[in-house]
């Protein structure tokens, strides 16, 4: 059965490409342990004070953004596919079980629309080349992700990734 | 890795279960192949005009069902999980590629909220132990499913694919 490749719409998606200089196991498991996690996946000064993780398709994965003032974002998705060192997609249109998601308020998903998120990991010598992409279901939901500062957020993530993997 | 057992809350959940003298094999068949699907899907006098299938997680589930009066309700949605004569799990909050679905009018989706289902099919001697789970949002969306004929249509339906698949 082969996999589905990471759709392009333009319209519709955002991709970060970066090569980086921690192999794709160290990548993988920054993205799968919830210690590690709560590390490095809100660009400071937020933090991410909770995380759960259940590595499995229909499983859980749930963090919580802390803003500077304190004010905390829950977000919560399920996985679709996991493919150690390899692939990870998860949503945030669906929760645990597969269960469609009932986003109703700003709160919410930081007030970000549903979206998917792939996560593909390839070796490049010793490094990894990291893309994400997250596919929105229209173009204002990418936009409005776009603002918040998608490429920003999600490239200073990464460098706080990277630096944590250096440390394992 | 284990799989997500069906999710039991009857606040949100429809199921309907039924044992039937078709093997799985041929169950499956019927769910997997447009050909067969657009000969039972539907309880007549609804027919079912077109099916799009590509089996694989992210792939296309659709379907075309035309009312008796000629009106037609097309339904999108992607699959989740395919594990062969045993488990079908696909949903209409993600289309294909995993895109979260915008359903936006009455025609989309039969006016049915988004939900997730999970067609398990257990061998039982000469037959199967069928069991259709349907999970939804919200106990609102739910309701609505069952009032606009779940346990009904889903029972006929599942007729239509029994007597279909003791003619393959």
């Amino acid at each position: 059965m082969t996999r589905m490749p990471p759709p392009i719409d333009p319209t519709r998606d955002l991709v970060l490409t970066r090569v980086v200089d921690v192999p794709p196991e160290l990548v993988w498991r920054a993205w799968t342990v919830p210690a590690h996690v709560k590390k490095w996946f809100t660009p400071a000064p937020w933090t991410t004070v909770d995380c759960e993780i259940d590595l499995r398709p229909g499983g859980i994965f749930r963090t919580v953004m802390r803003s500077p003032e304190g004010e905390d974002c829950p977000n919560v998705g399920c996985y679709l596919e996991i493919v150690e060192n390899a692939r990870l997609v998860w949503t945030t249109a669906l929760g645990p079980g597969y269960r469609p998601g009932v986003a109703s308020g700003l709160a919410e998903n930081c007030g970000v629309d549903f979206f998917t998120a792939i996560i593909a990991l390839e070796r490049a010598g010793a490094g990894t080349r990291y893309t994400a992409t997250a596919i929105h279901g229209t173009a204002e939901g990418k936009a409005k992700h776009e603002q918040m500062g998608f490429h920003d957020g999600w490239g200073k993530a990464l460098d706080q990734l990277v630096a944590l993997a250096r440390t394992m």
